[in-house]
């Protein structure tokens, strides 16, 4: 833990998810709460997706962290935060109509969590 | 909020991928409870799977509901009744052996979502 | 339910990811929580990913148990430390300089849960 999940819609081209991931991993190092190697994101790209009853013109990206249970609502909000900050820099040159940004936390519990790293 | 997710074997050639997410969302319209707007669904297919432990002949779909904090049981209830039964519909068509619905809701924190909208 | 969810970064070829499943899916059966046919599994393929803020040579392999809610605390760490022993197997052959396995269990409001199956 953490693990982020970057879903991003796929009409938009000018997105660049690997400059995204990086941002995005950088703020959850700079809040002080990780440690760097634990850090793990992912990006999603939605061939398939429908906002609302109505198509075309509509894009979203959404963000689902998960952390160990544990942590104060106030450490929470601020990574939750500093995320959308971040996806929201990511964002500026877009030039897109519609575009949707929005961030989840799940908390998961740190006492059923398993993990076990492999370095040589 | 609400984001919905409908994962698919790609055992389902005949299956309406597109019409399925308009049928669910139009559902999540009707029960009252979010504006149309907010209303965001995506589609993953799944080449890799496995039903229990035999292969072969054997489909499933699975809906998850990600939905703000702090609704009712009995609003839970309903909403993933109605998802189920939109879900039916559209695999009356199928012609299919084996398969399983199934539809999760799971709750997210209200007071740690982070949202932003850009329309021009 | 079971819902289990294998996530895997794309620079593990020599992961057998249908063999990971089988096996996965062997090791919830034998925990004799869960019907054979109630074990739903998929795994999905990472193109994009980031391990914390250094590029290349990372890798990682994470599981998602979501099981309806109910288990006692003893149970679902006895299910993620299998889940994890099962994973750990199947990536002994895999020779990667960096990799990390985690297990992650979310239980689902079993009141909320909507399930149907079609049988011919």
């Amino acid at each position: 833990m953490p693990h982020l999940t970057l879903e991003y819609t796929n009409n938009l081209p000018a997105l660049d998810v690997k400059q995204a991931l990086l941002k995005l991993n950088q703020a959850l190092l700079a809040s002080g709460q990780f440690e760097e190697i634990d850090i793990k994101s992912r990006a999603i790209r939605l061939d398939d997706f429908l906002v609302g009853t109505s198509s075309g013109g509509r894009a979203f990206i959404h963000l689902r962290l998960s952390i160990l249970s544990g942590r104060s609502l106030q450490v929470q909000q601020a990574l939750s935060a500093s995320l959308l900050h971040a996806m929201r820099e990511c964002c500026a040159d877009l030039h897109v109509g519609h575009l949707q940004l929005s961030v989840e936390v799940l908390e998961i519990d740190r006492k059923i969590y398993s993990k076990q790293m492999f370095i040589r």
